[in-house]
């Protein structure tokens, strides 16, 4: 039996939540302590009400119209309101205000849900004829406003790719699964993992998202440092665009040219509609443990990680939370257990003191490189002052690795709103850019608003850099207008931050529309010229996601 | 002291030989073994003539006329005859037969010789103005006819980019070394090494080929297993094209839209020229190792082959030869060592018959980690009948490894001819593969030829798929055009093979001019024009090397 990786029941019954993450039925509370550690720090909250449904008028929170009259689409399509307000929005900080208050500024007119190429090419080609706006959607997380439709658009349908879904092929030999873009985390490894095998993609959003939008926004699993970042899995692919179709052999690599693969990845249906890949997968591995180890501070454990990835040691996982993180981990990870206080305790002990900072580290293969690989990688964090915690930690952190986006929408309830922000950058400039990053980011927001707090984890180690992931917490104001003005303030500040010291504007998640105004920046002009000319040439008459990627336009409070 | 790799005597004086293979004073003789084995098989050859200098006459041997009035180029500019010579072709089979028999139909006009940016810029500006063909020169080792003008073209203009060399900066925290893209691989790793630092990557033309090369063809060096291939060692790096420049810094990963030094992996100077790149560099290893052994035939060294790569086993290096293979490298690397007698008495004994195929298996690292890799390998291929053979084989392969290319000029001196061809696909596919042009390469030549000798080995292993090298033996036609003719027509039709059979055109040596015609196909119609519109937005008047990547004239025999 393979044992390592648990398949998560079957999500296809179960109700999504509209104005939250994930499924109805599926909580994550915020801990007493947790909230008694941001009302310290932030001050008393007002709740922040959920959506009202019964209250919902999708004439109203639109522009004041109802759907617009489309053309026959030549498959399946929606307008039933909750419908079109369910495929509105990703799932960004402004997005839930806006899902939450039931102040969308623009719905879809229509969903419409193709099942096969031919009916996906009739769409497109309408679409392109008519001028559409057509909008790809897999899981609907993006928290880069890649799936909100843009209020200066022509009508707007979004495109299901649910029907696109599937294990269409598995070839023993190679370790390649050709399977449906529309496939979903849980379902992509419960076909796998039938027959013994594994892709090992694990970003947060797993339960909802899918292979389409990991490939569309460059995803990188928890699990990137052993299995690959999701352009390292990819194989072969196929594209539908306006103007044609790529379809890109399965090659295990290639001198043929520059890697149209490549151009795919990141593309955020810029470019086209991916409708299937064939993926790179892996014999599930015997076993796989996650330990967990406190260092002193944070120096030592960047130090730490640099020597662990640097060194190859070849774990499958590493994060390491700063201090701030790591107290808020503790309050919340461990805040009930009876292990907790006995970490406390011995920690004091050991004289482990307030800046300690958490490291989470995973192995997984043999029993045997298991073992052999967290004992390495002890060896090679002693000098850096580690002191071991065991596997409580790590099976706590896998155990909700999954849920953590539902402690968000907790959060929201009593009123205070929290978002995250996450770049990359070279070893040498993690300093750097932590320090300004953090500075932007705790910034007042201003009317009386206290320091936001921060909290920063390294995950996704490289031997040449690492990628920084910060959390912010701050007061929901009740206003969502106010709301979202106030993240857009502090979020143009961290982007500025995160560019002017030497960061990429997004390490797995996507420049979507709202990192575009400052993508010009990272691709150099003539790159940002090259990625237009292309999408001129496969989507000549800008249909598909045109609000994205490679729009100037601030939509950051659209 | 860092011991594990050799920096050969520094290049820099030695003389370039005109008709063959890097250096005057460097030769690798073919043994008597060998030159019978070869008459053996396909009969006695004739000697082919070498070049004879005094005898040259530029003007005879292009279009009859001098070379082309040209404008002021802004920088340092030969047009001495010879200079034109050594700046006229690669180093591919027709390559040879042209310039061992001064029948090169088309000299560069000019060779010029930029140093910094600046120079370079103008020089480009030039010849976009002005009409020119300019050609980037590296090594000038393309086996794809990369760097050949192109008899059609305007009026020529090689651009050697030697200017652009040595290492500029090294990020010891980050493991990034920012180097010139005319850097050749002794200087770059002389460089790197003396302060304890490997890029590691050794293609067969290592001694002559440049970083700026490797880039613009998609280079893997032979250690590609441990090091990965030159696309996962570029972070960043810089092109300067007649509309713009970009320069796209150095980033541990990122999820900021298509990766657009992909676009320039692979993009053979039609994009721009590579100027300077930022290459992940790692500490000189303590130990390298490379052991060889035999397996019973090919079908168990494939299985055993795949078992490590997919198994996880971390080796730096893994090779497989053919039986053919085998026999003709136990014929020229053990044939005058007491070791090969050895070898044979001990192999009888252990059963292994003709059809035993060598395995070349690399480790490096710690000596601990390498010790433990091999043993692991050892474990791996026991159920597959391997049976060690120690260092030796591998001590004689690593000291010959770049010289291995001279053997050719031996060969052609007595009148035999060989030219290779690589390859990759899904291990699912290696046997079809293998095959298919093994056969399409055995294929007499015509006129009473007798069926080419193939020859193949498996390297630069993927989990999903893996590299076929194929060499073959032929007798020269005396006559150039003849030769030239013939090898014309083995190349389309392994080249058909390969496509037939799933294959890649090139796993590492690109497109260039001669794989051109074929490339629509492996790129798809939509991707095809997508890089052409690249093209057209970075070098709209068709300046840089017109004639590779994109221009679908069959020019085997140009």
């Amino acid at each position: 039996m393979h044992s390592s990786k648990v398949i998560p029941s079957a999500s296809k019954n179960r109700q999504l939540r509209l104005d939250g993450w994930g499924f109805v039925d599926e909580h994550f509370a915020a801990s007493p302590e947790l909230l008694a550690w941001l009302t310290e720090r932030l001050g008393q909250p007002e709740p922040f009400p959920s959506f009202d449904d019964s209250a919902f008028d999708p004439a109203a929170t639109a522009d004041g119209q109802g759907p617009a009259a489309l053309p026959e689409l030549g498959c399946a399509t929606s307008n039933a309101p909750l419908d079109r307000l369910a495929h509105a929005r990703g799932r960004g900080f402004p997005d839930l205000v806006r899902l939450r208050s039931g102040t969308v500024p623009r719905l879809p007119d229509a969903v419409a849900r193709p099942v096969d190429d031919g009916e996906l090419e009739a769409l497109l080609a309408t679409g392109d004829r008519e001028g559409l706006c057509l909008i790809p959607w897999g899981g609907g997380t993006s928290v880069t406003g890649g799936v909100n439709p843009p209020a200066d658009a022509a009508p707007v349908v979004t495109v299901d790719l649910a029907g696109f879904s599937g294990l269409h092929q598995l070839d023993e030999i190679s370790g390649l699964a050709t399977l449906g873009a529309g496939t979903t985390g849980p379902a992509l490894e419960a076909a796998l993992q039938t027959q013994g095998w594994t892709l090992g993609h694990f970003p947060q959003s797993w339960e909802l998202s899918t292979l389409g939008g990991w490939i569309a926004t460059r995803s990188a699993g928890q699990e990137s440092l052993g299995m690959g970042r999701i352009e390292d899995l990819v194989a072969g692919l196929d594209l539908t665009a306006p103007a044609g179709r790529m379809s890109l052999p399965a090659l295990p690599a290639s001198a043929a040219g520059p890697d149209l693969r490549q151009l795919v990845l990141g593309s955020e249906g810029r470019f086209g509609i991916i409708t299937r890949a064939t993926m790179r997968v892996r014999r599930l591995p015997a076993s796989q443990r996650v330990e967990a180890a406190l260092v002193p501070d944070w120096a030592s454990g960047v130090a730490a990680a640099r020597a662990l990835v640097q060194g190859g040691v070849p774990l499958q996982l590493l994060r390491l939370s700063d201090a701030f993180e790591t107290q808020v981990a503790m309050t919340v990870g461990l805040g009930r257990s009876r292990f907790a206080t006995l970490v406390r305790g011995w920690l004091k002990l050991r004289g482990i003191g307030d800046q300690a900072c958490l490291m989470l580290l995973g192995a997984s293969g043999s029993h045997r490189h298991a073992d052999a690989t967290l004992e390495a990688a002890r060896t090679v964090t002693r000098p850096h002052g580690s002191v071991w915690l065991g596997a409580g930690p790590g099976r706590h952190w896998l155990a909700d690795r999954f849920r953590h986006p539902y402690l968000r929408d907790s959060l929201f309830d009593v009123g205070f709103g929290t978002e995250t922000l996450e770049t990359a950058v070279p070893w040498s400039g993690v300093d750097r850019l932590y320090q300004a990053v953090s500075q932007a980011l705790a910034e007042p927001g201003g009317d009386g608003e206290r320091p936001t707090p921060v909290l920063c984890h390294l995950s996704h180690p490289y031997r040449d850099g690492v990628s920084l992931y910060f959390t912010v917490f701050f007061r929901c104001p009740q206003n969502p207008d106010v709301a979202v003005e106030r993240w857009a303030v502090m979020k143009r500040r961290a982007t500025e931050a995160i560019q002017a010291a030497g960061g990429t504007l997004s390490h797995h998640h996507g420049i979507g529309a709202w990192h575009a105004p400052w993508f010009p920046h990272e691709a150099n002009a003539d790159g940002w010229q090259v990625l237009r000319r292309v999408a001129d040439t496969l989507d000549p008459h800008n249909t598909l996601n045109p609000h994205v990627l490679l729009d100037r336009t601030d939509r950051l409070e659209a």
